[in-house]
């Protein structure tokens, strides 16, 4: 299928001219050619259709590519081409793009730039990684207070080709401090001797520089943004963040959360693209402290060794009894952590969600023992059935609200809930699962 | 925090007339009064804000608010005036909002609204949840091929107001056959009496009525789309899905994809609005199943009995293999079912994938074997460590490959891999542990 969508461009390639190949990518647009460019990048083709597109398809193809397909396709680029092509580009890639390269070549690339982008990127370059002013561009269309709808339709007219977006403008006062925002749509409507003023948006959303780029994402999503005005601590407009970004953070984020859900921790790509080393740093570090967290379920089990050596057939249900504690743990664990993350759950809910797992799990439990002494019955003797199943009670619910305590723990301690790993929660919950069981049965079935 | 947001609202709630909190209200966008409705559902003081909000803004709050509140805000409200309501809703709104009303309602309330919207709405409920069809607005901006410029920018002047966006604006033909999208921005920049057919975008990407709701929010990050067009067979413009739609979309997906890697399965909504009875439902049958998988674990044991019962110090390691067969398992299945998700990884893959994990595993197991045979020499015999060692480089290079290989084989077959659910791999990683462990124990120690 791909290869077919791609068919006009591979028929170029094969008559080898530059003329065909730049008319053939003409029918693409600039997703697509990142896409073929990153697909051919190990055969030479890719790095040929690139040279042949013009310089501004160049600088926004880019932007589409991985960080690594970037460098490829310009290592060899001279620094006066480069300099051009990075004026091209848009003010937060660019900063991406800028903090791929090497020092040297950066300090040569910035001399290259003329003075007013060399301000932009420098001070875009000053923020820190992961906050607003690190994503956020500074090409966004601003009037001053004052000038009428028809006069402003026709500044974006005549500047919007350097603009990121023209569909929201930004009204500031004398001293750049946002007042509001119009849109075109607005403006476009209004009669045209109408004052901008009086179209401003009730409401005013926006952020700071150093807030997180979570934070922005999700302001975009709840007021449905097409952009987020991001202000420096004097309220001055530094920039805007738009809707495609914030969707690329959501989906960035979600896949952090989903790695960390795995105990993958600090992967930025994904498995096809991670190199080998990388996956394994980024595996390695959950699974020895898992490994330490596990030795203590086996010191657990050493603490019993008269009762299992009395009654082997405990052990056949060990591993039943402590996946089930460690799966409800899971279980509310995730609930809770995904809850943080979008802000549905915040720390003074513990009570109500400390409650809710306490009807929720022992539901769980119940069901879980009557199915288990169903079928131990059948297996084993009724006195270890009925620990099995009393057991299986106990662990759900011991699983079931460490899941939902210790996120909400680790967040009233400022720790980043996911980042501490459901993982280790479910080996938490595991330990606690051993302990309880042979506890039980040792109540149960005598010293 | 929050209640100082609002509060010129709780001020105005508290004078008790109508008209002060009408006007509080309009200091507020859609996005904010539908936040604290939700808030405040449950002490009439949501209910009362929202009856005293002119009807075009209710419509809009509603937009913003859960099913749960929607039908508690209208289920007094009498049908003339709900038949309003929806009207001024968007289409896509709309629908999902005519879904949530018992059938009886339905009937009455398809009665009350006029020829065109009652056909707009059967329409769009004739989609299957999931799919394009049933997220799509019928509210864009189409123009015939052959107008100008000017006279398109007339026309949205126009109709702005009924439209989800005017920034994106469909060319049809005669026979409704969709041939490209123009923006607003260059329609804006464009000479006066240039045709719109010379201003098309190139590249037209579109999807399918019948196009799942995931595949849509893809393509509208990959594009940096405002809007999808969504045709039907005969390639008509159908409708449109909004960049908000997808944002959604993406938020939902990644909430469903974390959920079941924490085998809750069917939740869509968090923890804190979720019922127990519902909580209850999404949990139990992903523990149910893992009691019958984990019964295999105690079948395993119970074969290696008299190898277990001549040395029980075999016993204490046995959680610590097990959980990293389990965890390495977990890992790469969460990489790979992650990257199936976001289309990153593809069937043709496995081998490079399948290459890759017998590196990163093998030097994770060797790690690991490294560490737990330190432990292990000053915690038990010299025989019993290395049993555990060599143990552990297996079963992490196991769980690992199972890890990639079974949802690569699940997706293979057609099965969403993610609902297959990470638990499980993980739980037949465990299984696997526990064979290999006491196998080479029977090698080493001896029968």
């Amino acid at each position: 299928m791909e290869s077919l969508l791609f068919q006009p461009l591979v028929d170029a390639l094969a008559s080898d001219q530059p003329q065909s190949v730049a008319e053939a990518a003409n029918l693409f647009n600039a997703a697509d050619l990142a896409e073929f460019i990153e697909q051919n990048i190990e055969n030479e083709a890719g790095r040929y259709v690139f040279q042949n597109l013009p310089l501004t398809l160049r600088a926004k193809v880019l932007g589409y590519t991985t960080p690594d397909t970037q460098l490829l396709l310009t290592e060899a680029t001279p620094l006066a081409e480069l300099s051009i092509l990075t004026a091209e580009m848009p003010s937060d890639d660019r900063v991406d793009f800028f903090n791929l390269l090497e020092e040297s070549r950066q300090k040569q690339l910035l001399r290259k730039l003329d003075q007013e982008d060399r301000d932009v990127l420098t001070a875009l370059l000053a923020h820190a990684e992961g906050t607003a002013g690190s994503l956020m561009s500074t090409d966004y269309a601003v009037f001053e207070s004052g000038i009428t709808a028809s006069e402003a339709i026709d500044i974006l007219r005549k500047t919007a080709e350097n603009k990121e977006t023209i569909y929201q403008s930004y009204v500031i006062d004398g001293h750049g401090v946002l007042i509001g925002v119009v849109s075109l749509r607005r403006l476009i409507v209004a009669k045209p001797d109408t004052l901008i003023d009086s179209l401003l948006a009730t409401g005013l959303v926006s952020a700071r520089t150093d807030t997180s780029q979570d934070d922005v994402a999700r302001l975009i999503t709840k007021y449905d943004l097409l952009a987020l005005p991001i202000l420096d601590h004097h309220d001055r407009l530094a920039g805007i963040i738009t809707y495609d970004d914030a969707m690329d953070v959501i989906e960035a984020e979600a896949t952090e959360d989903i790695h960390k859900g795995g105990s993958v921790s600090n992967l930025d790509t994904g498995i096809t693209t991670a190199s080998p080393f990388s996956l394994y740093r980024s595996r390695i570090q959950w699974l020895v402290i898992l490994v330490f967290a596990n030795i203590f379920t086996g010191a657990g089990i050493a603490h019993f060794e008269d009762i299992i050596g009395a009654h082997l057939a405990l052990l056949f249900f060990m591993p039943l009894l402590v996946a089930s504690a460690g799966n409800a743990g899971a279980q509310s664990a995730t609930l809770v952590v995904r809850g943080i993350a979008t802000g549905d759950v915040v720390n003074r809910d513990w009570i109500r969600l400390f409650n809710k797992e306490l009807i929720v799990a022992t539901a769980l439990g119940l069901t879980m023992a009557l199915t288990v002494w169903t079928v131990g019955v059948f297996r084993t003797e009724l006195a270890i059935a009925t620990t099995v199943a009393i057991t299986m009670i106990a662990v759900v619910l011991a699983g079931g609200l460490i899941g939902i305590l210790l996120p909400l723990l680790l967040n009233r301690l400022g720790v980043d809930p996911a980042a501490a790993s459901i993982p280790l929660i479910t080996t938490i919950a595991d330990v606690s699962g051993v302990m309880i069981y042979f506890s039980i049965a040792t109540i149960i079935l005598g010293p």
